[in-house]
């Protein structure tokens, strides 16, 4: 509880130089809310203020109105089959007389194998669930120059974001940096599953040997759906969370974060990489 | 359907001018998931791809690995009370012989009353959820300097953002900018419940009279959250949706955005501000 932050390492790149230093990433794990013991949702969140979360959550669910309805808040021990505690399982319990939500607003969903009760189950969970063939370990090759051209080209097909500042883009580009495909959403999880349906839709999957490019962070989630459609190479504009750079490397995916101008960094799967060695500092 | 953008008057600031003008904005609307006519997830999404959408999201969750998989996609007809079809709702049905998604894997989760079919719905949902009482629709008095400070504050405050580059950040301010509450996570949505969560803790809902700042977009979901907390005021460094200005405009709620030195768009509850007319423009 509390991990705020967590040190990875990574391969910095900078104009043709590189080398490998301790980069300092946001935690990201899962909590599961429970309201009088019973589950009631799962968020992606960072760890910290976990208890005023799970009020806050019930707050904006019209759970709750004030402190004195609220009997209790507490993380559930036994949460995991060894009897431990996660510190990822928070359960609200309602006092007396306090209504539970509306049985009929409830709805059966289901919940993705992203949400276990701690990152190691979520990283087991997606890699038993994928059902794409592992592409070759090695394949795309890539550049920094390659990487670097991406960001551009996506921005160029771009066909909304300009007018209103509010949109998020998926882009698919090729080996060779040539772009496939650009979709664009409110969410950049909706964007990327845009991607990835018109490719199944067009007999595409898996997607070996493809870069997928995102603005602005990557996420869990994205690292998930990237490795789900056998996506090898990720790279976004932005920074990656400690889940997401977890999942890469044990799901042999290329990510690369902060990717601007001739800079960025590899978190995972530095293999794809030709760097030539006499540049490193 | 195929509304990517739409249009709304704001109120223009810069530097002091100000005036009113129509602006384009991200479209934003609930989309809901079936599975063989079975709801199974609802995602805010901006509208367009719907399919490949919903098959991508399939994809994601391990349920679709190819094209051969998808015996159909289709709008649900009748998905209203009176028969109507808001193309807000896509059944995908599989093939014979593709497994559906184990049930063991299922959860009941609550879904939330953001999460209706149509805009409308959602926005009546909401307005009736709130249990908060309504505050004085002129309060807080907001001038263009006051809002224009809030930034540079929330930055100064912001304890982990300058390290990682991965986390969102939610403030919370009195009717005289003074910072009263800062949390960071890696999603908004959790920094803006952790914010409220702590202010039921303290006893301190309904928030009245407070200014709500988030870095980056607003959200449908994010006025939700302000809205069911009592809050009055929302401002945001980047876009709103068009769902987020259509809740603030129905629920009293100051929405602004683009809020960047000197300048800042007011998209709802301009009533708040305090402006001098001769500088209009």
């Amino acid at each position: 509880m509390g991990r705020v932050t967590e040190r990875r390492r990574v391969l910095r790149i900078r104009d043709g130089a590189f080398g490998h230093r301790a980069d300092t990433l946001v935690a990201e794990e899962p909590m599961e809310i429970r309201l009088n013991g019973r589950p009631l949702a799962i968020t992606m969140r960072t760890p910290g203020d976990d208890f005023a979360l799970a009020v806050g959550f019930l707050v904006s669910e019209g759970v709750l109105a004030s402190a004195a309805d609220v009997a209790s808040v507490v993380y559930c021990a036994g949460a995991t089959s060894d009897g431990g505690n996660t510190y990822n399982v928070v359960d609200v319990t309602l006092s007396p007389g306090v209504p539970l939500p509306d049985i009929a607003l409830e709805r059966n969903v289901y919940t993705s194998s992203s949400c276990g009760l701690c990152g190691k189950a979520s990283l087991d969970a997606v890699r038993t669930a994928t059902r794409m063939p592992p592409g070759d370990p090695d394949l795309p090759r890539l550049t920094p120059a390659l990487l670097s051209a991406l960001p551009d080209r996506l921005r160029a097909a771009q066909a909304v974001f300009d007018r209103t500042g509010g949109l998020h883009a998926a882009a698919l580009f090729d080996g060779e940096g040539t772009l496939l495909d650009v979709r664009e959403d409110v969410g950049r999880h909706n964007a990327v599953d845009k991607l990835v349906g018109r490719a199944l839709r067009e007999g595409l999957l898996p997607l070996a040997g493809r870069v997928l490019m995102v603005s602005g962070r990557a996420s869990f989630e994205l690292v998930q759906k990237a490795v789900m459609a056998g996506i090898p190479v990720l790279a976004a504009v932005s920074a990656p969370s400690s889940l997401a750079v977890d999942l890469a490397a044990e799901s042999g995916l290329t990510l690369v974060g902060f990717l601007r101008g001739g800079s960025m960094n590899v978190y995972a799967g530095e293999n794809r990489f030709a760097l030539e060695p006499e540049a490193a500092h």
